[in-house]
């Protein structure tokens, strides 16, 4: 992992007929007929936000290829409109402008818009191509890979959707210039998940490099996308339904979903929350007896080094944590699952938690 | 085709690791347990209609084992409430229940019930278990196997779903005691087109044993169905997805969408418009020199023994006829592609009709 790196990176997500290919790197976007590959005929509709369209979205259609009909939709921004509504507003301006089956549906912008987007592309007459252009690090390292799409229910998140692969992801690292910085280090948190859950060699490459990530230095966002990408796409191609090992990529996850329901969604950025929840999931690994003292101590220097929360919202209570754990989706059969960590690098599903455990961990966990 | 049966009968869709069975039979549903095999979990959902529920519900209920839960959910009838609105309702009646990914929901109904209830279940937390129990003919025959799923938009039918296979089909064909005449003649059409696009003995058959289906025979009722779920079921296999081979089974589709839409959905039956449609193609077919005159007499003839009709509504102009056969989202990149006949059980896929031989087609058509 020390080499040095410049230009794009390109990997496969291995999923039989429908592999896709992911490009990585600074400058992508904007080539002209970048994106034609991976058309699936000649009319396109570019799904945006009103955040990115000024940003990006021209660059966006200059990496189309001429005489194809390309079609815009902007959306209000942020969770919120994640929503079946939106999606409905999708689905309608593909039937006004009489769009087929071989309409390409482009997704620009984060994990909001991807979602979105690909679970429209995934029923509009019942399932049609879309490529995914991911503009912040979370959507770039997590939501772009893996074919997980769709929207939020009032009474749960991501619980309408389906999962429907893109034919192509294209990351241009140079979007990240103008992500927030806590918006960044919410995309860390998922880096730093794939180091925790499968990878030691990269877990202490990313101690090394974290100010040169944070500083959006090309070549560590480049490598560390591309490493974060090909661990998951890994898991996804062992695993597409998340039946099994894929139920690993939710390390720090139930306890970050109670941490964002309790505080209403969009208090805590997503990424927030599974930093904090990461470092409950190493604690409570440690009470079990699996990680040393000194490697919680690592977990908790590498998410403070991202600049995560490395405590609970001040006025969650341990019954407040409790009641949002058990209706977690992941819960089949309301028992409770959690990913906890062998070791650094190493993670395991699993389900026979003591409840005193579980409880003495969110009480001594601290809040801030 | 000539043995006498009696008892149930099973097959099997064969799509490797979701393939499911059918079963065919008189008193399949009520028999303690019977829907027990295909459960994924605990929680069951039957949802129906309020035509459906007063004569089946409660059997439906006793086909399930002990100890499972289960929510009931009465739609009202009709293919106007196959809306995303109505899938609404199933999603928030599955989350307000509490119900997981391990849950099951069941379509007890017709083509409409199957459609939505399928597309809730694709799409429930990325997609849960269903089980199909058909109560109409049409639906027995076709919209039961395929995995075809979804609703209408305003802007076209069948627009917005999904492919979604079930576990399970369980077909009792003691309900269409209570189906309507002109329904179970919709039903028919369906059964004829298996005949026509790949099996003249079938065919042959059928034209034997019509006034033995419309007296509704138990075992001519059971052969015709698990003859027509078997043929379809080999197509559905061959292609799951529709890219090639599938899209035979529409025959007569096309101008039969071409029909409802001009009349507005629900005045002709889809089966009624497809038989029409069915007569058109054939004609047409025989204006390209592949079917003889015979051959469409007894084209017409089947299909006026099966009580369809014969004539396209009479205010139907050439032009109502083309405008709406050019939208049907078959007609990829708006080339027109048709589904005609060789010969009496071999149909093919067919994109170069001339347009003037066509609209002499639409143009002698009967009316009525």
């Amino acid at each position: 992992m020390s080499e040095t790196l410049t230009g794009p990176r390109n990997l496969e997500v291995a999923l039989g007929e429908r592999s896709y290919p992911i490009h990585i790197g600074p400058g992508l976007l904007g080539e002209p007929g970048v994106l034609a590959p991976w058309l699936a005929g000649r009319q396109v509709m570019i799904v945006t936000n009103e955040v990115v369209a000024p940003l990006y979205l021209e660059r966006c259609r200059a990496s189309l290829p001429a005489g194809v009909e390309v079609r815009e939709l902007v959306l209000p921004d942020g969770e919120a409109t994640k929503t079946l509504a939106s999606v409905s507003r999708i689905w309608d301006a593909l039937l006004e402008a009489g769009f087929n089956r071989r309409c390409t549906l482009i997704a620009l912008g984060g994990g909001v818009i991807g979602d979105m987007v690909g679970y429209a592309a995934a029923c509009y007459q019942r399932g049609v191509a879309f490529i995914q252009v991911p503009t912040t690090l979370l959507s770039q390292v997590d939501s772009s890979v893996g074919g997980k799409t769709g929207v939020n229910h009032p009474l749960g998140k991501n619980m309408i959707g389906a999962f429907w692969q893109p034919r192509a992801v294209l990351i241009d690292t140079d979007t990240l210039a103008t992500l927030p910085p806590r918006e960044l280090s919410a995309g860390l948190a998922e880096v730093i998940k794939y180091g925790l859950i499968r990878d030691a060699d990269f877990l202490a490459w990313l101690e090394a490099e974290m100010p040169a990530l944070r500083a959006l230095e090309a070549s560590a966002l480049t490598r560390a996308i591309e490493r974060s990408c090909a661990l998951k796409a890994e898991i996804v191609a062992e695993d597409e339904t998340e039946q099994g090992v894929r139920a690993l990529l939710n390390l720090g996850h139930t306890f970050g979903h109670a941490i964002e329901a309790h505080q209403g969604y969009g208090v805590w950025l997503h990424g927030e929350a599974v930093g904090a929840g990461m470092l409950m999931a190493a604690e409570l690994s440690a009470r079990l007896g699996w990680l040393s003292e000194a490697e919680v101590a690592r977990t908790r220097a590498i998410i403070g080094a991202a600049g995560l929360p490395l405590a609970a919202p001040a006025d969650m209570s341990v019954e407040d944590f409790l009641v949002r754990m058990r209706l977690d989706k992941k819960n089949v059969d309301s028992r409770l699952r959690l990913i906890l960590l062998r070791t650094l690098g190493d993670a395991c599903l699993f389900d026979e938690t003591p409840a005193e455990l579980l409880e003495a961990l969110i009480e001594a966990f601290p809040r801030g």
